[in-house]
């Protein structure tokens, strides 16, 4: 079978790999659509990000669906067949993290497609895969494109999560890259009662308002920022900073009210930050880092029409395309989720 | 100018008062719908309920919508001829609830139509009404009928923030009057991503159905009730029991997830529950009354097509047909929400 | 080895059972003492309590300590000659309960000593136990007597969590049993700033103002009852309920703040409520079940001299006179705690 | 009557002031004792802090207690001879921080002894104070030292509320100046199982300990920093940043547990921190400023023996050597609190 394989920077491959057995528990799926997401970038463009480094090569993607070929030995609840969204997310369950329901810090994750730990934990860009049964939530009723899109759907529904309650609450987003626009339509499934959405391009900004931000400002053109969220000490009760850049986070300040929560998605590295003024209108940053019982969430949300999605996906390629659907996908002026067609 | 007062039970009569002037502060309002709501009903049907009784005339009313005639001394941020909702919440502003944002549980407060002080608090069935200007909220944009749907929808938005957030949940609601059908409208557009509604009528079930409600249940016509919701522990994780009977919170128990919140809006006296049950499960029984800061929101929320609740409103009668409305809003099994045009 | 078994009402026998062997993760103990529990007193004196009934001969208790006699294969972080204190709560682990960190609900819990599955869970008042490692916590430092107080605090310490925050917070106990003195130390260790405790006997209210109530009201010798805290919309923040009388729950409804939480800890079967009055007020009614993360914690409080509770034990009999141990603590007139030493 | 008056950096005057008077409403109060802050510092030793500059004379002082001399027309509850506590917190009570609890937020604050505003808002370093009766809590049974702690105090309370509940957790608090002292104090009264301080002076760590703190740890001999604590993700629950230091919120991270909350107390300006790390680590960052409701609660919890502060007053020196005070403050490795006598 065919993998996808980084072997560093600029490095992508096409690769044979021996085919996949499901054990006992495990199921075998022949996978339909895998999104490249944005570490999956940063590994094609840059070999990594931060401190995570390819250090041997590292099959990518771990937003994926696809369809279940065998079921392993004692597997219920699912059938051959059947359509299912594929969760990356796959912790020990065991220590004290797992035991008190903080899957997303268990002390011996292995999260698909990530360098973080060595040797590398390998990904789900493949035709086959093998998963155990509780990494696979039945997608039926959606396409296989939707049910790919569970994933990074998770991580906002996560972040969300990390914001308290949305209903009622003015938000604000910064950055509309293809987590920052799921945040929108989060927000707005949520109840949100004034969404607003800031980034530098007119691409992004205009899905923003398609998928429900009532306004949208584009920094680039603003020279007062978001001065006019600014009397009276602000205006938004709840923020998610998606672009990972420090003066996003710190231009935002003065538009946030006192006490309101600034959800932290975007990996940003060493951030010099207002502190004071944080200080001053007793803002919360708080970071939101990966997902676990929001997966089957996720799916339920799409599948009961709480949530579109797909107006994300830009463009769908085929896997000998993968490297132009790389490409594309950097590039945010014109595209958003693309996603491999295995 | 005329005004809807209660004498007793049954002795619903149009009156004439003298025409109120506005003072520094005020506004006057030339009313133009007004919803007749559960506590209006007790005291046309019976005088009052519980140990709220009425003692003297009291013209009823506090789901009102006008257009402001005219505007007292330093009023600001109003104009004539808008149309605005009024809040019949009315609290001093001093005491210690006040001052801890907690404005419904004011020791001094002053709810239009209410018998609970004596000299009752007067209502807003009238055709002028002086109002402070802080309890005007504009509701351009809408109609007078659905502004004056703000009042039971600012009821619905505060028992959801009894109950955390809804956001993901899978919620029940029993019992399917304005308030209920309203609970599953709010439900919805917070995000919960299953709702079930209960009642014993056709009617209002079908109603619940298009507002928003997943699965109905007519528990006049299942022997087995919620049975089939209680595997594993139970399914719902909030519940708002807008039913004011035992029964159905007692019954609704083993459906319940353990750690679930059940929120109580119905009034409904001393009520024998299964304690022990709901301890075991570590369920939360928490009570809602009235609200505050949630009405401008409710106008928010319905001009900004998050919440679309007009389909709640059966007829709209003229002042000289009240009683018949009355009439009408007293019968479950054909009406919902009955308004007079003043 | 000698056990203590309850065959039915007043039929407790010391039997001769098999010496159990550790098995891999497991732990021997030799029991050094067990504390009597209000559940192995309804066992002793009614053969179980609600619908939970001696089916079969059952093995008693489940507020243990002992020392490590010797150590399964593969056990890491324990040593012979310990003093552990022993958590009786066995969840599954795998469960959706257990795996969202609330394993007090866990589908297939093995809890020592209680009838609620068939067959029975046996107990821990025995000469010698072997349980998982997980289940032992080092209590060195600590006598024996004190270590068994840790299960009955850690039902007190999940209660005091289901409370949110006691900090600053004025506090009611109701019933001033093992548990209601426990409520009463713990709100004073968590920082409470006025507690108040009340029960009909003046040997128990004697010995919560002994352990940090500031005030105690003998119900029984007080007409008018909690009166004197009900001005102004009432005083206290949160409540213990710690009788299982809803006479206590209701009676303490209108010394209540708006916004108060009841934490319902008393087994009480159905329960007649003022739920209109409770409504009014918003109070929040909240079940608190066993514990689970509390076991160890409840040790650290101790061990670090956050909580003293060795006055609780008011005697310590020998096995061979357990059923007099048994009697004295069903006379709360004279006794609280009573242990038996193996 | 004397006032003690900055007229810019080290330039502190005695100087005279008409007599103030009481209004309706108002408390005359013979001022006793006044503590040296962390602010009046700042304006003696620099002119200001940041943006926050003395553009003209400004009586400084917010830390003080007295006795009542006299009562304007009206007021209630309190009586001549009274020793008080004087909130320096006086808001608006209108605007819409106010009638939502956040009074810390008020839109129009007049705060003692703050350049904030232009004109300065006055302070309380005075031989004679006419204040609100709102803003006096009686203090009786305490000495005048110990009320004028309650301001201070307050500032905890209320950064500690920011924390969540802090019981049974493990604390950590950077920086041992008064407030580091005071969380050392409200940690341990709030029930937290461990508490560890960390500072550079072996004067303020050898405080902290007598206080309540299980650990110290002197960062300038301590190459690892808090690495020992950093095994499993991390010890600690909660933080107290009192330091104004970026290098210890930043050194602080790895000994945070995933999740836990840390609280910003000093004014540190801008700070470069490490928010990759910390959004792995779901860490909170949440800024605590002032407090309002906080300040009759400090004055009861130390009423009721919950906590004893007297311990922070290093010295109390007469108003004539004010001048010596504000010296001997700003020296930490030998004071703590100052306060001064009128």
């Amino acid at each position: 079978m065919k993998t996808l394989t980084a072997h560093g920077a600029k490095d992508l491959r096409i690769e044979d790999h021996a085919m996949p057995e499901p054990g006992a528990g495990d199921v075998l799926i022949r996978m339909e659509r895998g999104g490249i997401c944005g570490s999956d970038l940063h590994y094609y463009n840059h070999g990594g990000f931060g401190t995570v480094r390819l250090k041997e090569p590292m099959i990518l993607g771990h937003e994926v669906a696809g369809r279940i070929e065998a079921l392993g030995a004692g597997v219920e609840g699912l059938e051959t067949g059947q359509l299912v969204a594929v969760s990356p997310s796959r912790p020990c369950g065991q220590c004290g993290f797992c035991q008190s329901g903080a899957q997303n810090h268990c002390l011996d994750m292995r999260f698909y497609g990530s360098a973080m730990p060595f040797p590398h934990i390998q990904g789900a860009f493949r035709e086959y895969l093998v998963a155990d049964a509780s990494q696979c939530v039945s997608a039926e009723g959606l396409g296989a494109g939707e049910a790919a899109l569970a994933e990074p759907l998770s991580v906002v529904l996560h972040a969300a999560r990390q914001a308290g309650t949305l209903a009622g609450k003015r938000v604000l987003v910064t950055g509309c890259g293809p987590i920052g626009l799921l945040a929108v339509l989060v927000a707005r499934a949520y109840g949100a009662v004034e969404i607003v959405a800031t980034d530098l391009a007119p691409f992004t900004l205009e899905m923003a308002r398609k998928l429900g931000a009532d306004r949208v400002v584009n920094m680039a053109e603003t020279p007062d920022g978001l001065e006019e969220f600014s009397a009276g000490k602000g205006r938004f009760d709840a923020m998610f900073e998606c672009s990972g850049v420090a003066a996003a986070l710190a231009g935002a300040v003065p538009a946030l009210r006192p006490g309101a929560v600034i959800v932290q998605l975007g990996l940003g590295g060493d951030m010099t930050l207002p502190v004071q003024a944080m200080t001053a209108k007793e803002l919360t940053l708080k970071g939101s880092f990966r997902f676990h019982h929001e997966f089957p969430l996720a799916i339920e949300m799409m599948r009961a029409d709480r949530i579109d999605a797909r107006a994300l996906i830009t463009e769908t390629v085929p896997l000998a395309e993968a490297v132009r659907g790389f490409d594309l996908a950097s590039d945010r002026s014109r595209a958003l989720k693309v996603q491999i067609a295995f």
